[in-house]
């Protein structure tokens, strides 16, 4: 959408720029420059800045190597290029007595350069506005998470008609991660992981050489990547006939799940989410077993805002995309976490990821 | 290594903490946390911090749920776990007037979280230090990499079988990808890139869905990451018989990769190396489609020390790893580009990288 020669994302930008009284906005996280202009690239160490000045022109500074690209890319703005041999703000004449950052991804390092570079006095945080800008979800953006979520319950039911006795879980890992790429996708959104019995109990665990027994849980965490937005999605599907003890946990995790995505509708604060879920599980006497929070937001970031714990008291809105995954991993027993993608809708939420649990 | 509970590594960060007359090292990032710990695992947004007091105290601050890899870890320092509800600076009763931080890595709002949490007064930078050690492999950091290599040089030939008529880059990508992590690979050291006749004249271009054609040159540029350590190898291979200009490139670039590489041993300066290339392509009159510096450093990180450009007068010194990696892009016609691993030796240099050429 462009509405005189700028977006309505940019137009959102400039209201905080003239709130803050600040002069220019200076973004380098390159996810944030692509959610502004169009533009994707991994730039590696090299610079790759977003530049919006008060009067709002707006710059894109790059590589000289990605200047064709960019050219190419919906960006309509004044593209400068720079070689490895020049410092690419020697190419910006301006100063700026206030900037705002993204204090969240600018290190040390550029902060120093940009006081330097444009004589900065003061500085403020563009981060929040960011966030919830990213935290509401449009329509053309939730129909691209929808494709994201199909591809990752795919990769549960890929991976589970795979399993037998004997195979490790790296095997399995591959398996998944070949078909599905054979299917069009491109990237996964991290490491998939494949947990079997109570390796699960490690819940940030690798897969490796551990082999599949009868009768236990397999943990499957993962998500793709389909058009720059993330999936992420769990399951713990029982081999043959697991123990009681994991069984129970299992059925508690489950119940914890089910009944905080009973709550989520606009309104609700996020700590009810949390409260709720973790209720159950401490009440089901494994309180100590389940270590992190709830949840976290989903989108082009693969952990971005909101983030659901009971720290957050912030309410819930429509168009907010984020996983619930209460999780209690036993040590020597067993590990079990079951997530699902979840969109806030007007009156409570489509639940993205249809996988069976 | 041990040495009185420290490793050689944090003795070398103790030296420098003692120079600087600072009270303590704060290293947040994943893979230098891994190099002087042992320990390695994603983070993603929460903390994970090595800290090094002028005591020589180790403490290692790790979400909860990492705390039992941490103990089955290498690392021998004290652990400190906390929940995602609690603030990890809570744990840490310090205070430093002094901290030496990663500047290039740290982040402004951490930055200001340290300087409340700890009452600094006064950062510097431990950026160099950090550069400089890892600059220098060690035997056992070589063997890895000389496997992490050989991998890519196997991914080569994997493409190279797999050309036909009509084939999309895509296809090839996937293939290569399936191929070597059935061969025990996890993980590709970045987004492998297949790139077809002029299409590979944007050096960071995205592999899709253009279908190969009988006379053209195919860009393969690719790595995989073994054992944390990462590989990068760029071939240009000629599908048939190209055009005779995309074969005069062809010649240029090779002419200019071989000059630089023969140029290699301790003593000579990085400037050298940059120069020689460039020299050999700007004689040919390609002067202006050879956009990027001549390589970079390799190792834990895909692009690390020592930066291989002509602003870099520093001398090569034996361990170091880096690439060497000349291209000329024309649009329309053809983009060639030819990278090899190298690493500096007593007298000369190894090639780590084996492909033809």
């Amino acid at each position: 959408m462009s509405l005189g020669g700028l977006t309505l994302k940019t137009k959102h930008l400039l209201e905080t720029l003239k709130d803050y009284k600040a002069n220019a906005i200076w973004i380098t996280d390159p996810t944030n420059v692509f959610y502004f202009t169009g533009f994707h690239t991994d730039p590696h160490e090299r610079l790759l800045a977003f530049l919006i000045t008060e009067s709002g022109e707006e710059i894109l500074v790059c590589p000289q190597l990605d200047v064709e690209a960019v050219k190419n890319s919906p960006f309509e703005g004044k593209i400068i290029g720079y070689l490895d041999t020049e410092s690419p703000y020697s190419k910006l004449p301006y100063t700026f007595n206030h900037l705002l950052i993204e204090e969240e991804h600018l290190t040390v390092k550029r902060y120093n350069a940009l006081h330097e570079a444009f004589s900065v006095n003061q500085f403020s945080s563009i981060d929040l506005t960011i966030k919830n800008l990213r935290n509401i979800k449009s329509e053309s953006e939730l129909e691209i998470l929808r494709k994201a979520t199909d591809f990752a319950d795919q990769c549960i039911k890929i991976g589970q008609d795979f399993l037998k006795e004997g195979i490790t879980e790296r095997e399995v890992v591959n398996h998944i991660e070949q078909t599905i790429k054979q299917r069009g996708v491109d990237e996964m959104s991290f490491d998939t992981m494949v947990l079997f019995g109570d390796h699960a109990a490690e819940p940030h665990g690798v897969p490796g050489d551990r082999k599949l027994k009868q009768d236990e849980y397999v943990l499957f965490d993962l998500g793709v990547v389909y058009e720059h937005y993330c999936s992420d999605i769990t399951r713990t599907v029982a081999f043959g006939t697991p123990e009681s003890k994991a069984q129970e946990i299992y059925n508690t995790v489950l119940e914890a799940e089910q009944a905080a995505i009973e709550l989520i509708k606009p309104g609700i604060t996020i700590k009810e989410l949390d409260d709720k879920a973790r209720g159950i599980i401490e009440q089901a006497g494994y309180g100590e077993y389940f270590p992190h929070r709830l949840g976290h937001g989903l989108g082009l970031g693969l952990h971005e805002f909101p983030d659901i714990s009971n720290t957050n008291t912030n309410t819930l809105e429509e168009g907010m995309v984020f996983t619930i995954e209460p999780g209690i991993y036993v040590p020597g027993v067993a590990g079990v976490r079951i997530e699902d993608d979840i969109y806030v809708t007007e009156n409570g939420c489509e639940i993205l990821t249809h996988a069976p649990k």
